[in-house]
């Protein structure tokens, strides 16, 4: 199973991001550039990675410098998505001193942000290449930042999960006891959910044991989330569910153990580390006068 | 020195925050949960901290369930702020089940956030306490929650920096390199700052030598940011400024060093990393039907 | 297959409608209002069924007066989405009699719609009632009423198709067109949609004749949309997917023709019409000086 | 009396509806096309009008296709507001093949509607041809698209009553029955409305019968409106107020009467269901891929 | 002629207005306050006005509060509207004393602003009371603020001209050289705006001689505006038109010179004057803490 | 002490806050320019002076055009901030006739508005010259208008004191007051803000004796306001506090009084007469047909 290249970002929610983001940062009105620097006095910044990994947000990059100065010129010398090597110079930016530096911060934070998400989610599909398992996120994002950071995930190889909570059904552990208490089995709410949800969206069910993976397979659940399962148990669920649902493996997933899980024969892992956890990559900007 | 209490939070910023995170959550059609969940059934949720921390962002967590809802009830047994240990139950939610589920991840993805942000902070204040050295953060927070990560800041203890660009003058290298451009001094920026800024904002300059600081000293700078010095260095510009400047130290600043840095002298340790790098606090939401 | 009572509507996504619809009408500077009715003069409003059919958006019509006035009340004798017979008293408002007339026409506006949208619902399910068919929507929605229209839709019975582009998967012909032109099959098509979204989303593709849903089929789809096919030809489609697929017949659903195309066995109709060309419901309000 | 050419549209407006239409359709993550059609695949979209008619809508399909993509063309051959025969082709669209996929309901949603009400506009305005009188629109308008419906109304060949509350005064029966509530007469609830209203707008009242219409005119009303009269009701009405006040017929006016209502000599003739019921423009894009 | 009480304001709109004036003062991060002022130290503000005059924009005071702390209490003795004498106290705010001055000056800027357009409305109404004529204002009015300037010159005693270019037609004397560019007469520029627009507006035309008026009067004028007439010139143009059209007097209104204007008999006097150069009317707030 | 250049404006802010001023006016539905001016029609507008004064506001006044119809060309032949004479032109606009009859008056208004700020700032400026005194505005600023104010105080010579309570800290006499009911002295209260405020902030505090400033100096005040005191007083306190802190005088500033307010040493005179009563420059713009 390989991941299409869905790597499209809606450039209008680009902008109105990375606007707000300049407006809580002051940048419109940076009193120390404005007293320091001539709006025509020019300068270019080079854009150096400090660390081997996966650039991700280019154009969010860029649209923090053009909504400061449309004159400001970025050009990237390699694509969104590319592996860099440290001290690999990858993009600059052309323009009024001033607008650079007002807008040198904002840009930044986006930058290092993404590509540190795309980064980890390479280390993780690095490590299963070839097992035929998809490496998917969650919604454990930065509220505000999810439609990038997904962007970013698939720039590292990854796969997204549902967007939120409008797009899915995962039937979780509450959801269960919910129907538990008006006299529901697993099997209940798994058909419970398919009777009360658009045709169009598959039915996932979380479970911790064997024995409920048979009830929601029961329901005829299309996807069985496996939550906090060692690689045995999974690999019995998997054994019973092949050709009739997906297998989704969740909780604690690490570089370390991601091998194991996917040789279970899980379709998907999903992480919530790579989004909420992962480390900004090391990006500087060195600044030249013209 | 010491901080004021000053941990107000503006509740209309808090509310639009939350209610766009909820907004690209889906949280206002929670396919699964309309599917599952009858709105009447009722349910309680118990906060339970899973390790030892600073609780931060009770309001916000609460305003996740009201803006979902405004018949769901919230209740802290402790103060927004306050120290909690591992297994503590510190608050409760109580209301229709539905509108718990649909808003139950944003409002833990904020609250461990927020209080992993305190906790951080905390750690570094402690180390130094009673050094008379006040901690403070930097502008490298997350995009569009730099007040409420610089509210979790203070309930850990810690101050504030300049909130943005607009209400402080920090001259960094590029601002000085700028200047230089031009023909003028180190001391010449100073003042150029100082006469094209409104007087109410003090003038804070990064320098990276004894000599940088001595030339700004000259200039009149009335805050001197150390940037990545050894405490050696350090010291030696704190007995030359002590009296006409403050003194900022800032750059790899963390719990093994931060005793060492106060020990020099400075009157300030700003870091990035309690806000960017915090691990979010573990807490959980157990949650029963009624 | 019976569609759950999900008709929770986001309050505040309503509120925020109706007060565009009332500046767009000019509500808050009623030039006639403003110089005929003094703000004490006191009146009532009783809303009258003039055909039968279902009453759909109470909360709507509310939400228009409360916004001009929060001290109107509106009180209603029946729940959204019962039948009412012509000549039926269904709701009542009380205020201040200005008030009143401001929202008048933009209340009415909302539930005539939405009631005709309930009511051309009704028409089709209780065609088809005992028979074992969903009949739902399609997108072919009123520019900024889709999320009201659809609730409208559940209170006359009928379900829901995926809301928007984003949160279902639906291969029209120009994508099997644009598939083709790349040297792709019916079934490589469906198989690259598999491979290229989130695994929670079903595999919907809309085919013309019984080979082209053979080869659906063979790809993996797990729902066939019929596209303007006679009752026999569909339900040879019926015979080929049964239990391997649902099918959705689409196109030229009538009520004369509903029963026929129900017979044929399909999971799933959908209708335009019901949202597009919905007849508003004939309602009035007499408004009585107190 | 004949209407002015104000065709003119808010483009701004235009683009705002648009956009919020795309987002209602999630058309910026429309995962079936991101998982099928690659960003450089590019294709040709051709709009055939299946039905005879007046094509309205051009610049807003066209913002459509451009806020999806600005580097789609959109080009017409024919002018806004032009009558079209069925099968004429009239406009075409180029560019990336997945764009204008992502974008082509919304833009026919738009288009389709617009020309439904210029149609239906012309087929009353024909009707009357040479008559000397002007047909118009009412406030039942769609909510948000009253000035692109008002608009579509004049490439109709209508022209347009009051805006809204805000820019026109009408007395309806409501306001006539709240100033008997307070003693006044009908020449009295006049007088009032003239006292309490900008000099620039007329006092236009709602009357049921002649005595009514004696009354309005005692009180100086610039325009009287004939609700629910007959063609011989509204004659005599025209001879009593011929040169003292605008006559405008309203209620019921129907392709099959509105002649006959032209001959009783009224100036304007009111009609809501050229918005409120206009059947939509039949209208095709046929899409070809290149 | 007289002015019906038509001083309803929206208070939505008020407090959207408010909430911007209070989020461009910084009010929701006072930080002098903020490091001052214990959010529990109660305090009382008490309004007193320090000139004669007429008081305007209560609520709108009372929402600056409110938004910054709902729990703030703002109390009036008077009516908005009522006049006052130098000294007298007519309002009062109680509640947390940080509350009160972060909102402080916002309140005050919209009282003394409003209260000084109401004031110098007052006294050219006063200075032509008995006369029959009706004071009105003008599109003059602050950037933002029209709707509350418009409020305050009817509380002031005046009238309201149209609101904006939407809701009144009035051709000036670029709009009749436009007409001559293309050979229309003054009459036939008339006949034009009348077919050219909505039945329900009147048609004002601005005239500066005798000989225009004749024209626009043959034209079929409803109101014409005498653009800096003396008064003996319009007393000419009122005896031609009187019973045919209604007289506007602009250009040059003082207090010296109305009443002389309005014994010329033209039936309307509007001023920019008492919205653009109107006087603040001095108050104070003064604070007691509690 | 000489103001640096800073007069670069944030044009995205311009835009808005000029799109709001022109729906405001209905500029995009101008009913008497639309009815009587076709859209091919092309005029001409010349800018003229009727007043000696500081031009301020060319980009605003460009923004109004562009806003209504981008292919209005605006061009000025001076540079914003250039003093002009009357009868001076100095700017014009080209284009279609209809367009800029539209956004005439909403040009004007913030032309004529920001030209008067500058002016009256540059009597103040020019008054004192040489005396290396800044002349500084206050928060007395038009709600909503208060950073294109701010801007125009700059282009007359002055400078800016903070922009909001966010980004500054004055104590003044109620804050003080608030002190001292908790029983602290001024001294006291100048180190609390010291402790609870950001260090990149200097304490500016308002005095009314001499006694005053020797306790504020004494707390370590690094600014004291000299609120309405008269010269030979500002005089003393200058002497007190020249070298440890600086001086602004504040209240009842006038051009006749300010070299003597100037002549007893302080750094800064700040008034609000320059923005809250600047009297508008008198320009007309006058339009030819092409």
């Amino acid at each position: 199973m390989t991941q299409a290249s869905r790597t499209s970002l809606d450039l209008d929610h680009v902008r109105t991001v990375v606007r707000a983001a300049l407006d809580e940062d002051g940048a419109f009105r940076d009193v120390t550039t404005d007293a320091l620097v001539p709006p025509d006095q020019r300068g270019r910044g080079i854009f150096i990675a400090k660390a081997d990994g996966v650039i991700a947000g280019l154009p969010v990059a860029e649209a923090a410098f053009v909504c400061i100065d449309p004159e400001v010129e970025f050009a990237a010398s390699i694509d969104d998505g590319a592996w860099v090597e440290n001290g690999r110079i990858f993009a600059e930016v052309n323009g009024s001193l001033a607008s650079i530096l007002s807008a040198e911060r904002v840009a930044l934070n986006f930058l290092q942000r993404l590509s540190g998400v795309a980064t980890s989610t390479r280390a993780l599909t690095d490590a299963v290449a070839g097992k035929g398992v998809r490496v998917i996120d969650t919604r454990k994002t930065t509220p505000g930042l999810r439609a990038l950071e997904r962007y970013a995930v698939r720039l590292g190889g990854g796969g997204n999960h549902r967007f939120n909570l409008s797009d899915g059904i995962l039937i979780k552990d509450n959801h269960i006891a919910a129907g538990r208490a008006r006299g529901l089995s697993i099997a209940d709410v798994v058909r419970a959910a398919r009777d009360g949800s658009p045709h169009t969206l598959r039915i996932e069910i979380e479970v911790e044991t064997y024995d409920e993976a048979v009830e929601a397979l029961e329901g005829g659940a299309d996807v069985i989330l496996l939550d906090n399962m060692t690689p045995d148990e999974m690999a019995r669920v998997v054994r019973l569910t092949k050709g009739r649902a997906l297998t989704e493996a969740s909780g604690g997933v690490t570089i370390d153990n991601i091998r194991a899980i996917a040789d279970a024969g899980v379709d998907l892992i999903s992480s919530g580390s790579i989004t909420h956890s992962a480390k900004a990559l090391d990006i500087s900007l060195e600044i030249e006068n013209l």
